[in-house]
Parts: structure tokens; C-alpha cells; sequence
């Protein structure tokens, strides 16, 4: 088997031009899709469930007489959890307890200060009033998602939580249904796409609608979210999973394959990348990959990622090896090697990092803790991942005691005067005694 | 003189359909602007200095031979800093102490801790590697909002802060240098509109490429940051700015009037409401505007914003007063009231709270130490004033011992299987020993 992945060199002249040019990546902004988003929001917007009720039947093949008819009651959330296997449940809850414990040392907390003259400033710290959730539904399904997604809203305090997943031709996925019950969420509609994010962006009589909205979806669910967005919040739109490996060389070659795989097999337009200074050991890793590889359910994807976006990059040492990974600014980096922390040091950006051998990024998926929701496309280089500070919005707290009043009232005046704003002055000295 | 300004009441049947109906504002998205945006992005993309010089000629009138010739020098900075008054350079440097001192309680600080078999697991805060601030040119070119943008930047430790601001025909704002000076902007070039935006998002000869991009502009400038957002980060892209007063009926009504004009002052489209359950405090107030209006240097920007989307809104009680802010959700809200705190406990959605008949708006704009960056058009349901931490990004630690790598491998197993992913189940098994 000869599976022929893109080998890097460092030492070539051109070679952060080439790592530039396997980075690229555009996210298609097809015109079609925005003007039928653009259609669908519209209708929502102006006719609620009649319209709501007309795409489902359109797009997913479902017949319903109301929206209504399409909430999943909380029992038949629950039945789904109580139908998965014993060994489901059990990871479903420990996962959701990880996912809970670490997003509880996220939550903000309010902070105030009084100064000399008895004012008061302070950071007011409150939970968004309605989050809703959008969760795939066909092949794309993860239930891992939705503890992703719901797990830090309800530590953060959000009042409701309404899940919208679409049930193409009435399939519902069982195990979706169950992390849902797991992670407590309030609401659940069998709607989806454009529609779907249309209804709790807006609301419509039987949806509410919504502060922001968060969760994965395909082309029409991204662009439904960009338009909306100002509306309501939005968590990111994400482009392709990525992830990078650092490896000193002595990590099990095996090991660092199925990690590259586990990235591939999302899809095709996945980038799994390997860096190390120890050129047969990326010899290894490719030998590896060959060998692995036909054993792979989803092989034919994995074979694609690999074969158009994956690269095998051999550095000087692992402090170069630092340089690529914060030009990279990866979703995913592991550090396999034998000493992580002073490695990690010199990482400006990164997703998440994933320290020394024996941390696969695949528990990161599940389990670990942290959430699986991370900045792509080197927009880490600005951005966090998903976390209960994205459920919680910030309050500026201004008290002016008299004395207060006055002394900022006179530094205010100077400076709104210096910008033209007489009636900023004024209402500034007032309080002070100034004439206005 | 009167001064009509739109009476609402609560009691009235459809009051809160009217109540949207003042509230709706709906930013235009002119295709045109959008088009010339994206001609001028792709220029700057594709040539660089070049295309920055050909715009900053056409649209700004100034030539230059090269972009280096275009930047201005810290000595300019400092010099702008000399020249201004004792009076106005102590209310800089005063304002940009107190805004230090509110953003320095606001940084996050990295935390990790370790499980009992040894995993460790954690959340670590870098600063932003480079971030570029715009400042309008002309009339709307405030100092104080260089140091609400550069002050919670530096705080934040972001290596570099390059300003672009345009100097139409020339002309330089000094206050706006002075300003720059103070917050300590480390490079400032006199570019400005959409091509500026262009140059700090894909760097030019020049200009370096920034991570993040924050500051006002115009529609064209916030045509570009909207476009560019992916590439680099922004702030958020701000509507009309807006004030909601809710008054108990005891406050000079002169004072809540110039309240009222230090909001209606700034554009025709900002809004300030007041709310109020004494209806002859209304009226008094209402006299007060028509007094003190002539008299206002801005008198006829006054006169069209409270006209357009000015009102008074008579309520039952300030139980009432707290619903009608939650709907508003507005960017600044007065509490001018005996007694606030029980008010501020029923607010749920504000950019910004001002507490008590002594604190003015105006106080919040320049130096009370809180950001004057605040969200508008009801997004304080979901967003929080501009801070420290839009300048931190946060990056998640995972660790695991072979101890943990087995138990969280075999849970990330299971979770994985669940959803076809193969290769994320096998990744995960490898370090516990699983047989791949």
C-alpha cells in the first residue's frame, strides 16, 4: 500500500511560501446559497411556522400540521437516554461531567470597587436568557456536539436552552436525542437548516426566539448564521478540523499514524500534519500510514484528506518546529515529545494543546474536559474556544458619589470640549455644580 | 421653542409594539459600498503599497512616494503631546490612568489544575501577537476613543498596536497623536478608509499584518472590517449610539435633559429615551429640552436625533421602567433613582449602567475608567463592553498520564464508535494499550 502523503522540508529556500500555500484555504462563498438563505430567513421572518412548516416539508421530507408536532418532548429525550446501552450512558454522563467540571473553572464572576470619594466601578457578570443550539442531523450527527454546545451554556447559567435538529424523512438519531437528556437541554425541534436558525433568530409562534446561537452545520446553517448575526450572537463559523503533531521522534510512529487519521477521517478537507527534526522517524510514520491504513472503515476519506491537505514536515529542531506550529496557529497541536512544558513556552497559538505521548487529541474530542469547539483556519491567533464566557455577557457598573461627580465631571468637560461635544461638557459639569 | 419629542405610555394598549417600532434601526447594507470595498480589498491584497498609495491619493488627496513616507514617527506623537494645553494633557493622561486602572482588574490569568492520577488539564491566556486600530479622520476623530481602544489593548500585553487614522487634504488631528502618545500606540500611519482596513488585515511592504482589527469608522470602514473578519479579528461593528435615563421624577429634569442632548448630539440616528412613572416629571423635562435646546452648540443635530428617535415613555412603577430596559437592552442606562441597587438587580441587558442621580453619561465617554466601547441595537443581550480580554485569547491545556490516557481512552472509545469515527476510537485505545 503506498499512500503518498506531501513530505516539507525546512530547508528548502521557499519553504514557509510552501507552508503558506498548504495552508490556504477559502471558504466558498457560493452567491446561490446566500440568496436561498437569504429567501428562507425572510419567509421565517415574515410568516413564522406556516413558513417554517413549508420548508421542513420541502427540505426534510416531514409532513407536520404544526410546529407544534415537531417538539421532541423532555420524555421522549429521556426514553432515548434510557434505550442507549449501559456503556453509552456511562460515557455520555462521565463525558458530561468532565465537559462540566473544567467549564466551571471558566465561569466569570462579577467584580466591584469603590474609591476614595465613594465611587463605584465595577464588571456586572450575567448569563445570556435564551441559547439556541443547532445539532446536524444525518451522518453528521454528533452527540458529543451537543455536550459541547450545551454543557457550558447550562454552567453558565442560560435560561433556556432550545435544541433545533432537522429529521430528514423522520430519522431521528437516537443517540442525540439521549445527549440532550444528558445534558439537560429545555426545548427540542425536529426543524433544521436556514429554517431552523430563521426561527430562533427571529422567533416564530412556536419557537422563541433566542439571545445567540450556537453549534455546527453545513453551508446553508453557516450562512444562515452570518446573517443573522447582529440579531443574535453567534459562536464562530468554523472551516475545516485540523491538527498538528509535533513529535521529538520517539513516540510509538503507530501511535502518531492513528492520530493523523482520527483528523483525516472527518472529512476531506480536514489537515492532519506532522512535524519533527528526525527524518526517519517521519519515514516511520509514512510506513505507518501505508501499512494502517486499509484497515480504516473510513479509508477513502482519510486517503483524500491526506493525500490533498496532510504533510509530513521535517524541521531543524523543535525550536523551528515551534516557529511552524505558530504560523500554522493549529485547532489541534500535540506536543509528542519527551519534555512538553518547554515547548508549550514558545507555542503562541493553538486551539487546544495536547501534551507529551500520551495524550491522543481524540480524548480532546469527547471527554477530556475542555470543550471540542476550537478557533480553525489560524484563527487562534484571536480567538478561544467555545466556553461558558461565551454564555455570559458583561455589565459596566458606574457610581458617582458627589464628590465623584465633580472631579470626573471636570476632567470630563476638557476632554469632550477638546472633541467638539458641548452638551457632553455640560451634562458632565452639572452634577458638579457648574453652570451647564 | 418647542421641541416635539415623541410621548409614549405604557398603559396604552399596543405599547410595546410601539416600543419596537422607536427601536427599529436596520444598518444598511448598500451593495454598492460593498462593491467598492471588495475592489478595494482585493487591490490592496493583490499590490500592496502600491494600491494603498493610488487610494490614499484619490480619496484622501495625498501623495507620497512611498507608505514609509506616510508613517508617522513617535517624536510627532510626542511633539502632538507637548503642544496641547497643561489643562488638556493632564485630562488625557487622567482618563488613560483611570481607564489602566478598570482594565487591569479585567485581565484573565492562565489556570490549571491536576487530576488524581496525575492528568492535568487547563486553560492558558496569551495576549494578541499584533493589533491595528482605526481612527476616523475629520470631524469624527475622538482622542478618546484612541485610548478606550489602545489602553485595554496594552493592558492586555498585545506585542505591537500599529494605528491607522487618514488625514484628508493633510490635515492632522493633534489631539488624536497626543492621544496616541499616551496610550503608547507603538507605529501610526495616516492611511485611512477601507484600503487602511485592507493593509492591516494582509499586511503590505509596509504595513504589517495585524491579528485583530478594532476601532470606528465609517460605512466604508466597517463595510471592510465586516469583510475582512476571518482573516483577522474585529470588534464589534457598532450601530447608532444610544442612552435610556430612567428617572424616578426626583432629578434636577435640567440635568436628565442634557443628559438627553449629550446622547442626541452625536449623530442624527443616535436615540436617547427617557422613562419615567411620574408623568409631570415628564412634562418638565420636556420643558426643560425646549429651554435649553437654543442654546446648544449642536442645537440642529439635537433637534433631528430627538425628533427622529428621541422619547419620553410614562410607566406603572420602576418595576415597569426595568421591563421596558430589558427590551431596549440599551448601550448606556441611567439609574437616576433614590435608591439604585434594587433597579440594578432587575436589569438584565445593558451595555453599561450609570447609578444614581450624580452620575452622568458624559463621565463614562472620557474617564470614569469603564469602556465607552459598549454594544448597540439590543446585542448587550449576548455582548459585553470592548475590555482587556478582547485583547487575550485563550488556548486549552490538556495533559494525560498513561494513567489517564487508559481511563479517558477507553470512555473517548466508546463516545467515538457511537458515532462511526473508527480512527478517533483507535487514536484514543492506542495509549491504554488497545490493540489499534
Amino acid at each position: 500500500m503506498t499512500m503518498a502523503i506531501r513530505r516539507l522540508d525546512s530547508a528548502a529556500a521557499d519553504f514557509w511560501r510552501q507552508l503558506d500555500a498548504l495552508l490556504a484555504w477559502e471558504s466558498v462563498a457560493d452567491e446561490t446559497v446566500q440568496a436561498a438563505v437569504a429567501e428562507i430567513l425572510a419567509a421565517v421572518r415574515a410568516r413564522g411556522d406556516a413558513a417554517l412548516l413549508e420548508y421542513t416539508r420541502r427540505f426534510d421530507g416531514v409532513e407536520a400540521a404544526s410546529v407544534a408536532e415537531l417538539e421532541i418532548p423532555q420524555a421522549r429525550l429521556q426514553a432515548a437516554l434510557e434505550a442507549v446501552s449501559p456503556e453509552l450512558r456511562e460515557a455520555l454522563e462521565s463525558a458530561a461531567a468532565r465537559i462540566r467540571a473544567y467549564a466551571e473553572r471558566q465561569r466569570l464572576a462579577s467584580w466591584r470597587y469603590e474609591e476614595a470619594d465613594g465611587t463605584v466601578l465595577g464588571q456586572r457578570v450575567t448569563p445570556l436568557d435564551r441559547v439556541g443550539l443547532y445539532v446536524p442531523g444525518g451522518k453528521a450527527a454528533y452527540p458529543s456536539s451537543v455536550l459541547m454546545n450545551a454543557v457550558p451554556a447550562r454552567v453558565a447559567g442560560v435560561g433556556e436552552l432550545v435544541m433545533v435538529s432537522p429529521t430528514p424523512r423522520g430519522e431521528v438519531n437516537e443517540l442525540v436525542l439521549a445527549a440532550a437528556a444528558v445534558a439537560g437541554v429545555d426545548r427540542c425541534f425536529a426543524v433544521g437548516g436556514a429554517q431552523a436558525v430563521a426561527a430562533l433568530a427571529y422567533g416564530t409562534e412556536t419557537i422563541p426566539a433566542v439571545d445567540k446561537i450556537v453549534g455546527p452545520g453545513n453551508i446553508y446553517v453557516a450562512a444562515a448564521k452570518r446573517a443573522v448575526f447582529g440579531t443574535v450572537g453567534i459562536d464562530m463559523v468554523a472551516g475545516p478540523s485540523e491538527i498538528l503533531v509535533i513529535c521529538d521522534g520517539a513516540t510509538d510512529p503507530e501511535w502518531v499514524a492513528m492520530d493523523l487519521f482520527s483528523q483525516a477521517e472527518h472529512d476531506e478537507d480536514a489537515q492532519a500534519i506532522l512535524v519533527s527534526p528526525d527524518r526517519a522517524f517521519l519515514d516511520a510514520v509514512a510506513e505507518a500510514v501505508g501499512r494502517l491504513l486499509p484497515a480504516q472503515p473510513r479509508r477513502a476519506i482519510i486517503e483524500r484528506s491526506l493525500g490533498a491537505r496532510g504533510a509530513l514536515i521535517a524541521v531543524r529542531d523543535l525550536e523551528e518546529a515551534a516557529a511552524v506550529a505558530n504560523r500554522i496557529a493549529p485547532e489541534h497541536l500535540e506536543l509528542s515529545v519527551a519534555d512538553p512544558e518547554p515547548l508549550l513556552a514558545r507555542i503562541r497559538h493553538a486551539g487546544a494543546v495536547f501534551l507529551g505521548r500520551y495524550t491522543a487529541e481524540a480524548v480532546g474530542d469527547y471527554c477530556a474536559g475542555p470543550n471540542h469547539v476550537l478557533p480553525t483556519s489560524r484563527t487562534a491567533r484571536f480567538s478561544s474556544p467555545l466556553g461558558v464566557y461565551d454564555f455570559q455577557k458583561r455589565t459596566s457598573i458606574i457610581g458617582c458619589s458627589p464628590e465623584g461627580a465633580a472631579r470626573l465631571g471636570r476632567t470630563a468637560a476638557v476632554l469632550a470640549r477638546g472633541e467638539g461635544l458641548e452638551a457632553h461638557a455640560r451634562s458632565a459639569e452639572l452634577r458638579g455644580g457648574g453652570d451647564g
